[in-house]
């Protein structure tokens, strides 16, 4: 019933002091990487003010310029957390997640605090008019009325289209079903351009990535392949390995689009062979398949055994399962904290641009 | 499985800039109503500061004296919505929706944030001690040490009364049960002096109103009636246009007591035969019976095809179902959204008044 | 189906006037005790310091000069509530109640808001990530990234201790199944210091205390047995009351354990025998089975009726059921409601050292 070697465990926990944290953590989380980014991007003010009265829905809403202005500001962000307090004081966010996510409700939710505004939540669809038959069209409406910005994740591909008919403030697709997730896409490419800023220049050496997972019902892949093609020149190949037993890779005409943009692009399903060539292995967790998600196969798994390239970074959208073993964690290839950690200050740029509150935290006036 | 087209259909949207929109809206979302009331309504600040250490429990609280004070503050707020940041600052709000209700809710809410001041949710009612067995006093007790003001939205009438008998900070009634929801009347009545404030003032010609419901088991109807008994002289008539099936119309005496508050009051079917006559026709979408509730009758619905007087205006509680169809929105006969809009407003001036930060907001100190 | 009393009732309400309430209430809540503890405890501002980089797991970690000098901090606050506005300002507390608690969220929630800070909640397991599988160590890297200090509730002993592997911010154990409460204990004992201020001093005179309750099962009694043995020499006995259907009092050594730390303890089941030799009467509504909870024994509940020393106090965790009546709420008995209303300043002085920011708020710098 009780465990006694609880209370002991604490109490030997204080006398070891093993209650005391280290408040810092070296490398990866360093902040060498996104001051270089500061460093090597110019500050096009107007690129970002152009966000001004626009929905972001899509990745396919980013050109290169736009996101390296937007990377600039989230690397000044990250560069100095402390210094930018109060940009959007007075602005109140409504964190709409009809499908529940703690992850990226806190990270959007952290973002906005961080920037001096209020928060409104929902977490789930059951308490809302929703349920008593009430159009998105009509909460939209009525969300005009009630906040600065929405940020929507709803598990299904319609939703956030069908509120943006009335909303007169600006909406943030957060996740619409398999259809996109385009702020985890930003945070990605984000954490792939701090750890090789080199990828921004002409003629850079072109970096090969593996996708570890389904184009057809992956969202977060989706977007992220939509933003990589932006970078097409400074990338040799993309490599989609996925479990043999996938019917379907692609839906219809996707495969085709995809190289349309200008990416290489080919399938694997055997991971080992192919993790030594790869640059950057983009893993996740889940595949949706209607309401529900489908784990990795069993041979889609990444540990410290996995014959990784020594200088290669491992992302991962989290929550992770098996699928990333935390073997890796103490590694270097662990670029999958920095990831999340980057994502606050990518959705704070955003916000701060949606918000149009750009004027108070960019260098030149 | 997949939809190939929404993925297409936003990058369409993009090419289109179909993710743009326009943050302002004309006519009536404009803000000359406002500013009319603020007008022609002398300040009293005497009569708000006699609203502190009160709870607002129902719409019989409130007198025409006050009514007019209090619509002049929310006419003042909407009337310039960014120029009184922090009159609450420091102050907690207490949100306890036992009932969720997350429109209500989050009207309470953006309003507490706009004067700044910070926000406690609870969002069910499983979560709470209640579920344990506490008891609302109790309740109320604890409320007493967290907060500074409490918002209650409970399906039972009691709950409020209840918890009164500890508060020492106020509460206001959200909706408890079929009973009463005084803040949404108070809006109500709001919109419709923005809309003819001609009615504050002697000799005015009167309107003729219609109700669609049922005021035994319309908390919203019910609060209304009460307060528009303050403007019986500027109403020729109230006709409660109802379901033909509707076996119980009227509670015990509340016909009686009606009349005694000076309405003139008649019942009615055939809603398209008095529609010509109206020049305010309020329309609810649910009529609560014990902890369920039921939809309005089939011949009870407005659409851009009902025999409207061309200067009428409809008010709507919102969330609506299909008894008011979205073919009125872009008509002059919406009011509704503009009566969604000014409840945000409304509510600021009773939440100042309770918390007692009126001084920091009055033109005359 | 509707009850016309209510809306009468309503009426009646406003015409008497009994809408209205008193903000202040006498004697037990008054701030004599908090200002007494004030002018004994000298400030030694490097102790609270040493809370920095420290998690709070157990009531093992607070010896007797720690403890003073939190409730010196305490009692600060609770003095002059409205002068410390904004010391956490910037700060962000991630409140993780996994398994529900109002009242305790609450309380933590508006320590926190006091203190300038900003929130985001967690209020239900369902809707994390530790639903889709997710470790408790993802979710404190997680957090790190998200907020400055961790308040977590959970039904499992582990799970603080599993958070605190990742964990580079502050976590509060806010209750871990049948384990610890610590700050629950940390306002019981500021509770009761504040009743007897000369418990502090050497060769104060003795007092009797008595635990209704299962000290194995009863994670705030735990907690309180612990910090009351840095008060040895002031406490002559303490007496654990306890259901005689009872089978297991204490978990394996805890008997030993408790007298090792200098208590002198003796069990009792008959509660009215014992009243009349009691200062102290800690009695507490339920004791923890697992996942589910029983209630008190029939015999030991409290009412006006009980034989209890006209000068002795009762502690009540809350929220409580049959076992506390409320015909003791008036007496001079009831340091319950002042014990709970202590518990936000006593959350306020610990968090306040957690986010080091006592420095904002100390006398001496």
């Amino acid at each position: 019933m009780v465990d006694p070697e609880t209370i002991q465990k604490a109490q030997r926990a204080h006398e070891e002091g093993s209650v005391e944290f280290e408040p810092e953590k070296p490398d990866i989380y360093g902040d060498a990487h996104p001051k270089e980014l500061l460093r090597l991007i110019p500050e096009h003010h107007d690129v970002l003010k152009s966000l001004a009265n626009k929905h972001i829905v899509s990745a396919f809403q980013f050109d290169k310029e736009m996101l390296e202005q937007l990377f600039r500001l989230a690397a000044k962000y990250e560069s100095n957390p402390n210094r930018y307090s109060n940009p959007l004081k007075g602005k109140i966010l409504i964190s709409a997640f009809y499908e529940p996510s703690t992850r990226t409700r806190l990270s959007f939710e952290s973002a906005w605090h961080r920037l001096g505004g209020d928060i409104m939540s929902i977490t789930d669809r059951a308490s809302t008019g929703i349920a008593k038959g009430e159009s998105l069209r009509d909460i939209g409406e009525m969300f005009n009325n009630y906040g600065d910005c929405v940020v929507l994740r709803d598990n299904s591909e319609d939703a956030v289209i069908e509120m943006m008919q009335t909303l007169r403030i600006p909406i943030i697709n957060a996740g619409n079903g398999t259809d996109e997730h385009p702020t985890q896409a930003l945070a990605d490419l984000y954490t792939i351009l701090k750890w090789r800023p080199a990828m921004m220049e002409e003629n850079s050496e072109p970096i090969k990535i593996g996708i570890i997972g389904n184009p057809a019902r992956m969202r977060t892949v989706r977007s992220l392949l939509t933003l990589l093609s932006n970078y097409s020149d400074a990338i040799s190949e993309i490599i989609i390995i996925h479990d043999d037993k996938d019917e379907q890779l692609f839906y219809e005409n996707q495969e085709q689009e995809i190289k349309n943009l200008g990416l290489k692009i080919r399938t694997e399903t055997n991971l080992d062979k192919v993790l030594p060539e790869l640059d950057v292995v983009y893993i996740n967790a889940i595949a949706w398949v209607k309401d529900d998600y489908e784990v990795m196969g069993e041979n889609l798994k990444l540990s410290i055994n996995s014959p990784l390239k020594p200088s290669s970074i491992i992302l991962h959208p989290l929550a992770r399962g098996d699928e990333l073993c935390s073997s890796l964690d103490n590694t270097p290839h662990n670029w999958y904290f920095s990831q999340a950690r980057g994502a606050v200050f990518l959705r704070m740029a955003l916000l701060t641009c949606l918000t149009q509150r750009t004027e108070r935290v960019i260098d030149v006036l």
